[in-house]
């Protein structure tokens, strides 16, 4: 595809200038960008009253809405998290390690940035100075590829952030926005090998899905989140009740919210009903195996299909298992990999579980909802990864860059 | 398909299982191969028979049939590369940074097993044991799928190395062999999703380039290298030389060989004779810009198709260049990003290089042939990753891993 061919030639060569400027550089234009979305609040709101229009015109849901709306308090968020950014350690130039060899080469491993990231995502606007600016500090140019929904807000963002980045004498392809939403271009970035080091998609499911299977160029999947919370025979059941509660109704449409429930056989008579008492404060629906139901009499009788479900809403499975062993399984088995608990008093059952799930965070006695970028001490995060390659979890900064070894010699051959 | 779903069954269960297993009994079962191998040597060696005989009958070249043979000695080597990866430290369960949150949460990030590697590769039966071991060591179950002219050779090294496993007490399917060289198995494999967390092709372009277009497993790409030295304007023309020489002509089979000379205009008519002397003692062939082929009455005329080829032969490019900034700009256009170098007595080109060159290691004043999990220090390789994603260079141990983030809590809700 023509377009796309261009915009990854002028991103190859905005990232090739990126990797030569200093810190200090990237970070004023940083700071050129959060001034210049303070400074053009107006046309962005404006911009984004016309996706609204658009939206409401066409029977857009009113979640929906809420996610593609600007205020100008989210717009000054925009820009605070920019500042936030700005005084994060620069990532690039870090020496990881370094050797010299017997033969007298010296060897170091050194951060550098990854190249081109191209992101595709979906309906929220902040997305676009979110991501543009966390690519920014660690040294690459990004190509975004946001929803047909903000489209017009999107324009405004990145026309503001380009005009931003020449007025910082940076080259304003460092950033750009494909301003054609058709499918053709989201599956033309796919593919876009050569020009795109790194594909990110942010959304929801089918998104993600459609991402992975289609994409030649190298992907970190991120988003999907079927998080388990085990209630272990020993557990402080206050303890299970307030950390479930929390973890699945402080805000049920994010990827680290509870989605399931497993509980051992031996306190489930007793926890159960407190659990069920937290959660009918928000009208959560339990959907629960044969157990839970006769203890439960109000729980919905749960289906297979229950088990792999990431519901993002006031709903949470439940089922009975009769050692850690058995949840781990299970957990194993229907888990998406992004973050499981056990609720537990007993020291063995808590090395077990967490030496035994494969998810990218296993806690004990705390709520799944603390995997993010900023409650793990990143600052700032572009998704959490549920894959094992290059990044699992929040995805910080580190985890935008790659490393080269440089290696100085005085004539040494092999 | 039905044989791989199962293949990737037994793979999956056989990799939890190894997760639970300390490093002492990795090594335990790493040495029970390293044995078996010494044991099985007469099978080994008549099934290898078998494949070379299968392979003259049907014209295999020489260079070709060299590769696939094993002898006495060969094996040994296997044994002996397996028992230097025991000796090698536990790339499993360490910590690789851990905080305390300001609410009392305490967060580690440890290593743990990627879970199950594949593995594709051509006719060399050693890549069947070095491989396996790597993975063995690292925790993880490895699915090998070799090539079939070698596919007696690798029965019986791979039926070896169940044994030992099993005579270990360790899961025989932490090493499973695709007996089936179809190309449908391969194709399968390249979508296992969901039993393969990474694939690793091992082989030539054309192998790497069918993974990384038509794989939807992640891939971790391997092996391509367009090496590329440049002699700079203030270069000493005798190391200039004597890199070259060894750089080009040591192995030229390996992907560490040089492939591409750029040279500073201001030096070309002092140092190219004394660089083709050198090279003529191994008939090297120069094929040359302009320029070139005028200072040397004998070198080819190189067309542009030239600077992107990676010969693996007796054959070398040569171009002239006017800048350190143009040796730059043409290693970024034609390289493959493996190893690049450039001689140099100028400490500002130095720097100016290292920093400009986008490859995964960059040298000055010395051979690419250094590029190499041993000479790196890392004791033992899987290949040579020319992508930036996850791995970049040698793939030792540390990057057959991945790692979670346990955190350990006393009811932390958000």
């Amino acid at each position: 595809m023509e377009l796309l061919n261009r915009i990854g030639e002028n991103a190859r060569a905005a990232s090739r200038e990126l990797a030569g400027l200093s810190g200090a550089a990237r970070d004023r234009g940083l700071e050129a960008i959060a001034q210049g979305l303070l400074d053009a609040r107006e046309d962005i709101l404006a911009a984004n009253e016309e996706d609204l229009k658009a939206g409401q015109s066409s029977g857009m849901r009113d979640a929906m809405q809420d996610r593609l709306r600007l205020t100008p308090e989210r717009i000054a968020g925009m820009a605070a998290g920019i500042r936030e950014i700005i005084a994060l350690p620069d990532p690039i130039g870090r020496t990881l390690s370094g050797t010299t060899a017997p033969n007298g080469l010296k060897i170091r491993k050194v951060t550098v940035p990854l190249g081109v990231i191209a992101i595709i995502y979906e309906a929220r606007p902040n997305v676009t100075s979110d991501a543009a600016a966390l690519c920014l500090k660690s040294g690459n140019a990004v190509v975004l590829r946001g929803g047909k929904e903000a489209i017009r807000s999107n324009q405004a963002i990145a026309g503001c952030m380009r005009r931003a980045l020449r007025s910082a004498g940076i080259d304003e392809n460092c950033i750009q926005l494909i301003e054609d939403t058709s499918h053709e271009t989201a599956e033309g970035l796919m593919k876009l090998n050569g020009y795109i080091d790194v594909l990110i998609p942010r959304g929801g499911a089918g998104l993600i899905r459609n991402v992975v299977m289609n994409s030649t160029v190298p992907v970190i999947e991120t988003g999907a989140g079927n998080c388990h919370i085990y209630v272990d025979r020993t557990a402080d059941v206050d303890m299970a009740a307030e950390i479930i509660y929390n973890a699945k109704t402080s805000r049920p449409s994010v990827c680290n919210a509870c989605e399931s429930l497993l509980i051992h056989r031996d306190i489930a008579a007793r926890a159960l009903p407190a659990i069920r008492a937290r959660l009918a404060e928000k009208q959560v629906e339990i959907r629960g195996d044969e157990q839970v139901c006769a203890i439960l009499g109000d729980a919905v009788p749960a289906t297979e299909e229950d088990w792999g479900t990431e519901y993002l809403d006031y709903i949470i499975s439940a089922k009975t298992v009769g050692s850690v062993e058995e949840a781990i399984a299970h957990i194993n088995r229907y888990s998406t990999h992004h973050s499981e608990c056990i609720v537990t008093q007993d020291y063995q059952a808590a090395q077990q579980f967490q030496d035994g799930v494969d998810s990218a965070a296993v806690y004990v006695n705390a709520s799944t909802r603390f995997t993010d970028g900023g409650m793990f001490g990143f600052g700032a995060e572009i998704g959490i990864s549920t894959q094992k390659l290059h990044a699992r979890g929040p995805l910080g900064l580190p985890e935008l860059t790659t490393f080269k070894y440089l290696i100085d010699g005085c004539g040494q051959v092999r």
